[in-house]
């Protein structure tokens, strides 16, 4: 039994004022296929193409069905308005816009002046007691990783220590697009209110999504890296790294463990 | 201890025929700092834009010295010629040019239409007793992973099951790329007479990435994905994965294996 791993091709539709509409490609990557709306939600949601699924019109396949798996690799994201897209170039300037050039500090300027997320101010937490039988309930949950061993997965988990959604992708960055996505689409579960747990390691980006979504604690079962850690406490975002059933390391924001 | 992540920006200034010359930002992503002539190196050798060493002419870092690592993060490679690279946009286009549209078969033929890559008839093989002895030798080898837990590492290996080369990263195309970097740069090692070995998963970028390199096998600790096993097939590559002590999966290419 293999992951699947098969390139996806997004594309949005931008209406203009007078009437007529363009379409761009925004990016072609390798995911594993069966939760593509999830994916390119999310993926539109944390790139801040939109800021919520009142800002999709219409989500649709298109292109041939391809082989061996019968599925449409490319999809069509039609928005309601092209406000938040016009003036914006859908390149990623992350990292220039500083006065000490390209680095980790200016990485985290950069998100802020485009984006200046900002957490609600909330009351999550979680027990340390819960919070070391994460691992053993995500490997649980994640079924097809049991099959493959290939997948990584993202999981919401509340503050009682349940998984509420659970994404899986050979991409991790995808699997936290999948689960960014499900959050908006299905508008049960508040992110404010949750934490995620990477099957992983954390990385700069990870956190930016995390961050960008109102999610307040990521934790994960390997390592974080410097920027993960410096962005988290640019934001005051509780990290936690090398979570398993005994012990963990916390980088940022203890006050969230009780 | 934390892997460092921090963003590089890669430049390549290309000479014209009437002696002027252009100056073009080719990307910018988050490397584990501390090797980037190599890393840029391999990236420019592996997206095509280079043939070998030879195509280049200096590699010169630019920018502010940023903290608080005191590195640049923004490095010049003046390329000797744009004779590869006049009639390209610098955009990837490995997915879009077959008649089936968007999908893993495109992929491999876009592949083969722009570098058509072949593997050198070589005699490499490798026994299986030293095969199961790789995972050991590439973990004492990871010195950094051992205190961070946070890298990847790939590692050319010969015949004997001998280490040649490691390099680390907090991403997996980084590590990969700087080892082709060190094998361009260094001149030492044939690529077609040796292997490599992924301490994660295996994806088809990595597959792509030895290909281009002529490494005629690649093994991993971790799953292959599906689009990295056809890969493997098209070219005839030996591709192993679930690599330990006692076992190995074989996805293709077992004549290798002695």
């Amino acid at each position: 039994a293999v992951s699947i791993e098969e390139p996806i091709e997004i594309w949005v539709t931008v209406p203009s004022d007078d009437g007529s509409h363009q379409e761009i490609s925004l990016s072609i990557s390798m995911r594993t296929p069966g939760d593509d709306k999830a994916l390119v939600v999310g993926f539109l949601f944390s790139e801040g193409i939109i800021n919520n699924i009142d800002d999709v019109k219409k989500i649709t396949y298109f292109g041939p069905v391809t082989e061996p798996y019968s599925i449409q690799n490319q999809i069509n994201v039609k928005l309601k308005s092209g406000d938040s897209i016009n003036d914006r170039d859908f390149q990623r300037h992350f990292y220039s816009n500083s006065s000490c050039g390209v680095c980790g500090k200016a990485s985290i300027q950069a998100l802020e002046m485009q984006h200046n997320p900002q957490l609600t101010k909330n009351g999550f937490s979680i027990s340390k007691e819960k919070l070391c039988t994460l691992p053993i309930l995500l490997r649980k949950a994640q079924l097809e990783f049991e099959q493959t061993g290939g997948l990584h997965g993202i999981a919401l988990i509340d503050g009682a220590g349940s998984i509420l959604v659970i994404k899986e992708d050979v991409g991790r960055h995808n699997a936290m697009d999948k689960l960014l996505g499900e959050l908006l689409i299905s508008e049960v579960h508040k992110s404010a209110e949750n934490m995620v747990l990477v099957s992983g390691r954390t990385s700069f980006e990870l956190v930016q999504k995390a961050l960008m979504a109102d999610i307040p604690f990521i934790a994960s079962i390997g390592a974080p890296s410097s920027a993960a850690i410096d962005l988290a406490k640019e934001y005051n975002m509780t990290l936690v790294g090398f979570l398993n059933q005994s012990s963990y390391n916390i980088y940022n924001g203890s006050h969230r463990i009780t």
